[in-house]
């Protein structure tokens, strides 16, 4: 069972390397699974870190690097020198391998490959590196098990022999004929149950799902999600088999999917852990922060335009916090929930008007309760009553204009290949503040002059 | 290759059904893959879906039932007897049918269950609905392939044989004692490799990680992503093999976190499709506007208590919008980024001092950068000289109050047990719209009076 890692034990480990004792650094993690090494490595600086790996087994010490965040990896990897960082490669999946390349400079890239003694390993990171990190090419691994479709299971067994040794964990097995074409899938379970002098042309399932390299990895998460798939074979345009993708790493890419989109929705502009630098986590807040600051500025002027308003019923300034705001929520509101509809990637889409029809029903529903409410406050407070009337209309008509803004935007976004979570969040709800305020000082005019 | 769903493939089905042609019906299906005739069964109404459904080759309605989400089943099963309902609960998997039985009322789930013809599987299905559908309980399936520790590869091979058919998809193998104790894995590689004289004593990984039955679906995920499970062995408090979960079952658990979190961050608070009703959209949208108007009625008040100040620099009021706004992006900033340190749970959360003061920098530095910007534009602008820094100076300090509340907010939350995620958004947003009144406000008593 994996055991927690306290802040205590995490000291023990640091005063030991301090020590250079290194048979107690060894006792105190050989109990540990690798994930949980690498827990602790990212309590240590990078030094203690090189420390650790350079003592573990090269293979573990692999594994570790592998499970490691880009960031931590590259922040450690820099006090290994190309020969250091080959000999753990050379013990990686070639997808494993090929993400640590991607994350070093040429030069360090070029060194490492050409200090490989895996020949094979070698030849498969240079054809992989050609493709898109954020592609099916790039997050396939060259490891799998293919066996050809002339064989019995006999054979089939022998070459699982041969090559099981470099694949970690066995899903399946690939078809192919003499030219290496996927032809189908051979599951483990029907290649224990039959016997050796079995047909392997029997056996196999004709009927697999493949996904071309050139695919986006987003569309590879929704393929084995949608089929519920535990592996997807990659072909290239040929239909000549590649490599294959696994669900641990699908699983990576849905959560930095999530994340990425919620700190969009929430005004981060880069994708960035709360251990990043100082200035980088500044920066990536800054934009959306400066945009809201335009959104200000432009709104005090629309402000200033409508001093007379202001001037002659100055209760009027009371109100506008509760506008905006009311504006920015709904906003947010709607732009997450289309967002969640795009990104399950319903076909409904199609039906623009029908969608827009129930936004507008749903935001009715709220402006009439929203701004009642607000209305019998104000008659309750005893505040001017054809202010009280500005006040309701105006949140009325905001509550509505904003459930339409913040469905419209992410949807037009989305049709012109943008992220649509970009939209959300602060874009939205500055564009929805300045809505508000116009909104308002416009009702104002009509019902007070 | 999955097919692609046109709006006109589903219209063609639509009429076949309206025509009552079954066989046109089942030629256009019966090249789809369940879960792709799941997509065309969303565009369809009820009645039409349990015309496809009736259909259908009960195994592949049933698989198609599992996979569709809760309120579209539901909605589609209302027009099922409980006899249709059990003949294909029959045939899913225990977690499946568990899923399905919980979405029933009471007595047609008794009905269902005591339909079942299948004994075996109705004592499982019995024993699983005793489990909260959010633990490990509720995730796991009965179905798994377990062996005996002192048998050989032979005798297991012969057993998985026995137990195959029930077991859609073979991870591995689990050992146990003759007190069905779980003792170890033994991975199919393992299995095909060895010889039938091995015994599984020889061959097993007694190095298992399992979870007991009791531990949240949360934890579930967090385990099998950390280490790379594709399944999970289920335990009770002694050690007894119960079930086991599937990394298939963890991804959909992943996605409604997401989900989740994202709609609780922006506001939404029952988890909704959009296609579900419109009533029922509107309750979960209303909450938060509701806390954010109250917010703003008292951000009135609050700017009736400041009429002074105000009257005396009428420009005041162009600026509280901008104040307002800047505090709400800070805020949700600094939740967003905070609960996603606490989803990945790092244990660098114990010292809290030190992420303060982290944040409190990087927030520094951009309450430097916008109160500064914001102030030349004043100037620029030609305002009041004595406002414009009092705008800067709320500014500033709105930046500085607002990243320390939504960090502080959720880690207090969290450490309470109640998710962080509600913190964030609309309340916070209108928490620190507050925050900036007061703070605007208060600057300007002490520098404008």
């Amino acid at each position: 069972m994996p055991r927690e890692i306290t802040k205590f034990f995490i000291e023990e480990i640091e005063t030991a390397i301090e020590l250079n004792d290194a048979t107690s650094v060894l006792t105190n993690l050989e109990e540990l699974y690798p994930a949980d090494i690498a827990t602790v490595l990212y309590e240590l600086n990078a030094e203690k870190s090189k420390y650790v790996l350079d003592l573990l087994d090269p293979e573990v010490s692999s594994e570790i690097l592998s499970g490691l965040d880009a960031d931590t990896r590259n922040n450690f990897l820099k006090n290994f020198t190309s020969e250091e960082i080959a000999r753990y490669v050379n013990l990686m999946e070639s997808d494993d391998a090929v993400d640590v390349l991607n994350e070093q400079n040429v030069q360090v890239r070029e060194e490492v490959i050409s200090l490989l003694d895996n020949e094979e390993k070698a030849a498969d990171i240079i054809d992989l590196l050609h493709y898109e990190e954020d592609s099916a090419g790039g997050l396939m691994a060259k490891e799998l098990i293919k066996v050809n479709i002339n064989w019995r299971v006999g054979q089939c067994i022998e070459e699982i022999r041969r090559q099981a040794e470099n694949v970690e964990q066995v899903y399946g097995v690939y078809v192919v004929d003499d030219k290496n074409k996927l032809l189908g899938r051979l599951g483990l379970k029907a290649l224990i149950l039959a016997n050796d002098s079995t047909p392997i042309r029997q056996l196999y399932d004709p009927d697999v799902i493949s996904i071309e390299t050139y695919k986006k990895d987003t569309e590879v998460v929704d393929i084995m999600q949608k089929y519920d798939l535990d592996s997807i074979p990659v072909v290239n345009a040929q239909g000549k088999l590649l490599g294959s993708i696994t669900i641990d790493d699908v699983l990576d890419v849905m959560q930095e999917q999530a994340e990425t989109t919620m700190q969009l929705i929430t005004g981060v502009t880069e994708n960035i852990e709360e251990d990043d630098s100082i200035f980088r986590l500044s920066r990536a807040r800054l934009p959306w922060l400066l945009i809201a600051m335009l959104g200000g500025l432009v709104g005090a002027r629309l402000i200033k335009v409508f001093e007379a308003e202001i001037s002659l019923v100055p209760a009027m300034a009371m109100f506008t916090p509760l506008i905006t705001a009311t504006g920015g929520n709904v906003g947010i509101q709607s732009s997450s929930l289309i967002i969640q509809t795009l990104a399950n990637n319903s076909i409904i889409l199609d039906n623009l008007m029908q969608r827009l029809l129930k936004v507008i029903l749903v935001a009715l529903i709220n402006a009439v309760i929203i701004s009642g409410l607000v209305l019998s406050f104000n008659i309750l407070f005893k505040e001017d009553l054809r202010l009280s009337f500005v006040v309701s209309t105006a949140l009325f008509s905001v509550v509505l204009l904003s459930s339409v803004m913040g469905t419209v935007t992410p949807m037009v976004l989305d049709k012109f290949g943008i992220n649509p979570a970009i939209a959300a969040g602060p874009f939205i709800t500055t564009a929805n503040d300045l809505l508000g305020l116009a909104v308002y000082f416009f009702v104002a005019h009509l019902l007070l002059l």
